[in-house]
């Protein structure tokens, strides 16, 4: 089995584009991906493709996948289009590599879009509840906010986390995607803004939950022949973790632990050989502010109930021992449902590349961590910067 | 790379089942599948799955793939919900297969699912519609069954292709469903009635389409470490092809022939090693009459504009030199979208086994063709009966 490596990878702005069609915005993340490769690759040589999307309430429904490909030129190219909720796009980069290392490939193009902001209000509710168990809650009224809702509730009273803690997150990604020219919600916050938004699903606010957003982000997987030509600062794909998990809350042990991200990012760390403190970045999953103090604990950065101890100290902040969502994260950068798992992959390219806007120093692993609903569908993967193709 | 190799499959009763669910169904496909493996396999081995479905208009939307899964009892394990319309479990087998060659996993799950019967007779039009091209086919009113009218009209003016061709489709598929005892129509149809069924998109009238069906399917791909465990009857995975095509019709330089169709079967004749005459019967994506003679030109059983001869003098009936759709087909066993591709997987598998309703003579080889809305979309499948594992 040969291996996978990351060649190229870009994203359109993340934001509210009514001008835009989905079509548009996967167009200007493809273009930004070749351009990434220095123009290398010529898209005739991309052999197969991976689409992510919900893509529920409009647009092309069936064959939404090849909706876009056709429209990038791809014609002919076998796509499959890939919907595990929010984490569509990760399972999109997950199947790529898995063509690649069975040899049926040697150029393959994994990617997600969404467009979300063009409904009203009451349908994006609708919407995004769809990543909800259906019977229990969805169809009974529990929206997404009121899902992680629950989680954060439980996190409060085992473990003492705070509406603080809960609010620093929303600091720390806001100051990264304050840098981002791609962030939707591009400004910074104040702990006192993040303590005192309105209320969305207690004890969750706005400033805890991310934005709805239009956007698409694509990148390249090559083998071992292809990456060997075009890069001289090959990105390994190392570790390759996924897993399912109960879609309803409901039917979980626990709501202080999403277990998927456990086995996920047990097998993709086992896969790399590395463990969590080897990492010099992170991209997690802060759908809801929540969200990532959940990340912090269930992908072995610290124990379980000291997540909000690791924020508060500054660990996870850009001069920390693990910057976590540099890119600004889900809550800043925004949240376009299955651009999201390709698009944390677009800011691990950047880092590795040295061209991010929030940049780590001389980064050598790097992981993304993506979730579908409140973690029915999780991928973790951890990435290496090798010092040449096959070592 | 190690070889994949099919060695369960299963499929529930296709027909209208207002008692079952998605999950039911999919259920029943499972059991049947381990039980096509004699118990060989306990649902803790299996590593993947990968469940196809189109899944609009109801029940679980979002991550509706684990959402089967975990009903299976099958938790944690790695679940990809594939959407590519009436082509979702094809590429299911695909991704399963890419998967078990790059040895991610040993024993991987591929199947899918849909409820379309409880609906209204309007929204199924629509339901259908989507699988079609959305701004140019769907919103301005064609039918899915349009889509396919056109292509009939248009073999029929350039090839003289009749009405009666037509309905021998009909006639010969009927005549294999009703010896399947899980066909949704089980029922044999003269040439007189398949000729005078009322006009559904001039010139395909009732019987020259297919149902809209509930039902469920699912299919084992294993390594030759498991084959060779479970399996002194192997059939190997020998060619897998699949390709994107334009998703909708006005965007394709002919009318009479599915150019995705072409390309998957040439890509998937080409790993096996085979070319069609070596085929000893064949699933076809029989969605509508024409489909089925399509599909013979372009998977290569005859040249183009011979369609209605082969199909006339008897060469794909069960005593023909190439069996096509012993099971019934969609026209006659079904067409419950996302189950369809390893529907006919499940007729290959009894085919080898000996133990298909409409059985052919000893097969050595054997093709599954399943086709996304009106051709955006194409698997092509060739499986071989091994002597032995890694043979």
């Amino acid at each position: 089995m040969g291996d996978a490596y990351l060649i190229g990878a870009g994203q359109s702005p993340f934001g509210s584009f009514p001008d835009e069609t989905y079509r548009s915005l996967f167009d200007t993340a493809f273009d930004r991906c070749l351009a990434s490769v220095d123009g290398a690759v010529e898209p005739a040589q991309i052999e197969e493709a991976f689409v992510g999307t919900l893509g529920v309430g409009g647009r092309q429904i069936g064959l939404s996948g090849p909706a876009v490909t056709e429209h990038l030129g791809l014609h002919g190219v076998p796509t499959t289009r890939v919907e595990n909720a929010c984490a569509s796009s990760g399972y999109s980069l997950r199947n790529a590599v898995a063509t690649v290392r069975a040899g049926m490939a040697d150029l393959v193009l994994a990617g997600g879009y969404e467009v979300m902001t063009d409904t009203s209000g009451d349908h994006t509710k609708w919407w995004l509840g769809v990543s909800g168990e259906t019977e229990w809650e969805r169809l009974s009224g529990t929206t997404f906010a009121g899902v992680y809702a629950q989680m954060a509730s439980a996190h409060m009273a085992e473990y003492g986390t705070t509406t603080e803690d809960l609010s620093r997150v929303a600091v720390k990604n806001h100051a990264n995607g304050a840098q981002n020219p791609d962030a939707h919600l591009g400004f910074e916050c104040s702990l006192e803004d993040a303590m005192n938004a309105p209320s969305v699903a207690d004890p969750l606010n706005l400033y805890h939950c991310c934005p709805t957003t239009d956007g698409a982000s694509a990148v390249l997987v090559a083998s071992e022949a292809v990456a060997r030509d075009l890069s001289d600062e090959p990105i390994r794909i190392a570790g390759v973790g996924a897993a399912s998990g109960r879609v309803g809350l409901f039917q979980r042990p626990s709501l202080t632990s999403i277990p998927a991200t456990r086995t996920a990012a047990e097998r993709a760390y086992e896969e790399a050989g590395v463990s969590p403190e080897h990492l010099d970045f992170a991209e997690v999953h802060d759908c809801f502010a929540i969200a990532e103090l959940l990340a912090y604990e269930d992908l072995g950065f610290c124990a379980p109930g000291e997540a909000g101890t690791l924020l508060r100290e500054g660990r996870t902040d850009p001069d920390g021992d693990l910057p976590v969502n540099t890119s600004g994260g889900l809550k800043s950068k925004g949240h376009p449902i299955g651009a999201t798992g390709t698009g944390q992959v677009v800011e691990a390219f950047k880092q590795f590349r040295g061209t991010a806007a929030v940049q780590t120093d001389d980064p050598q692993y790097g992981l993304a961590h993506n979730v579908g609903g409140s973690g029915g569908g999780v991928t973790v993967h951890v990435f290496e910067r090798a010092s040449e193709v096959g070592s």
